[in-house]
């Protein structure tokens, strides 16, 4: 068991490339956070399977193992982060009064902290924009959590969940920019490695607000330092891209309208530093990509992926990764959900 | 080990219900004939997961075990029955010269039968009518056997078929009606007895062509006698529970238009007999109740079925079966396949 804030000795010993540990660790964040998320997560996250296919493996010219995030419970890998955050917070407030919490979101991590506060026996406030599908309405009350609607734009949406920190006393858990949420999905490499018996040569993982690529990045570079871990993100959301090139943190000005819609978010202040000094590439692809991608794994692999998900796919499948080097073997791609809204997924088809 | 034609005895001291022993054994097909497929698709075939859902077993009002079988090679089941037919024709010619196999399909006993072929080292002749979806004359050409195109007609499909026996001296491998097929379709319920710790109080099977339904009967009320086998079946193409209330085989009078395209084949003189004395019920279910049980798959287990699997799921969320006795606790569904056709989802999505 790693312990303290530092990397783990040993595995510097094979890093094939040096990786930059004062910057990790400048972040406050490590493998160690990781390792205690692990054991706060068992019993309620999946440990969703690994899939490879043959055919697959045939397109992308080097063998594949998907992590099915799709199957973890609530649909996406959000539920890893939701789970950890409350957890921890609950382990940090065992003495005083039961704490609540809330966020804003109109997607998969509203779901996900409905759920785990369900599960973990806290009361939870979800702030929804009042267009959000019934369905995903439902969803987060079915799992127990208020449900509160409020005016679809960032401000009102960010009103919303003031108001109920300054009247409930709610502890706010934001989706992504936490090192708590990062730590929970982390944990998807972590059973990968495990979970594969070949050594992974790289990683791909789709980035929105960067707080899984970030948790991927912190695990991946510290069990395995010679790992290449490629970012992948819509060209029409490519503010991660953008500042990968630029090296520093360049926002996004305007709403992408890609369908990929779990990645529209802009990389986040938190994750940017830890993406910054880590990552080894950021790979970008089209919408046609991205929804070829999608189909393909529906029809070769029979995995109902969201469009976020396809993002990764279709940067394995890109000219651009295809040009790597041969020595990238066995490559990790992550599913990071599955939940499709059939109704704007007519309209792409 | 099972030898011979007789049931193994000591199930049937546990058995609840005493089941027909003459009218199985006359067919000449037992679960030996499945122990056999067993040892012969191992390595081939893919030993498919069995799957559960908390939101699935919450809308069934019981515990529902769903066998994956859209992870099975090529897709569907068919690929057991496929490797076991060939399998066993290539042992009993091992002296002689190498046969070669031929059979007539538009969907996917055509691709199981190539991939089949390919890997035992086969020679096939696949005829599909010329209409086929292009994808599908691909993967059977992909898969390395030889495409004939005829006339889409059942005329036509025959012709080309009796021609390539002739010429090519070909054996007719069938793509249910054959109890080498059934015998691979059965492997399904013994990995699963294997895989499901509860007892399984009934398991559901779609019924088209009655190949899969005859290995699964056979296979269960051996090992488990006391068991429910539920037959479902689209009430466009209804001509199963037609024959089990008029106790005779009444043949379908047209081409059901069903979405369920996996089950508009009519049950077939093979299965007939089986089916007569070992179903214990056939529901039939609409089409509207088949999209919204293959949507709803998609969405809570995120597993791209197609809606021939989908009718299954609608038979286990049906009125008719969640009034059946409150004993059923565990229930098995067999998730046959997951090749869908996008183009011809759009229409009903």
């Amino acid at each position: 068991m790693l312990r303290g804030r530092s990397l783990h000795l040993s595995s510097l010993v094979y890093s094939k490339k040096p990786i930059n540990i004062m910057s990790v660790t400048d972040q406050g964040f490590t493998i160690d956070d990781v390792r205690q998320a692990e054991q706060r997560i068992k019993g309620y996250a999946t440990k969703t399977p690994v899939m490879t296919s043959h055919r697959m493996d045939a397109k992308a010219g080097r063998k594949v193992f998907f992590k099915c995030e799709l199957f973890q419970r609530t649909g996406s890998f959000k539920f890893r982060g939701a789970v950890n955050f409350l957890s921890k917070l609950l382990e940090q407030s065992k003495d005083g009064p039961a704490p609540c919490v809330t966020t804003h979101s109109s997607g998969n991590f509203a779901q996900s902290l409905a759920l785990a506060s369900n599960l973990l026996g806290a009361k939870a406030y979800v702030v929804m924009p009042s267009i959000a599908p019934q369905c995903k309405q439902d969803a987060v009350k079915e799992y127990g959590a208020e449900l509160i609607l409020c005016t679809p734009t960032e401000q009102g949406r960010v009103a919303a969940k003031d108001k109920v920190v300054e009247e409930k006393g709610a502890v706010y858990a934001p989706s992504s920019q936490h090192h708590d949420i990062m730590a929970g999905q982390g944990t998807m490499f972590t059973e990968m490695f495990e979970q594969v018996d070949e050594k992974l040569d790289a990683i791909i993982a789709p980035v929105g607000g960067g707080g899984m690529l970030s948790g991927i990045l912190v695990a991946a570079k510290t069990l395995q330092p010679g790992i290449k871990v490629i970012a992948a993100e819509p060209e029409l959301a490519n503010d991660c891209y953008q500042s990968f090139v630029a090296k520093k943190h360049i926002r996004q000005d305007h709403y992408p309208n890609t369908v990929a819609d779990g990645l529209r978010i802009s990389l986040g202040d938190v994750a940017w530093p830890i993406v910054r000094d880590l990552v080894d590439d950021v790979i970008t692809v089209t919408e046609e990509e991205i929804k070829e991608s999608t189909k393909l794994v529906w029809q070769c692999m029979k995995l109902c992926i969201e469009p976020s998900a396809g993002v990764g796919v279709a940067a394995v499948m890109s000219d651009k990764f295809k040009a790597l080097s041969p020595d990238i073997k066995n490559v990790g791609v992550i599913l990071c959900g599955g939940n499709i809204d059939i109704d704007s997924m007519k309209n792409w088809l």
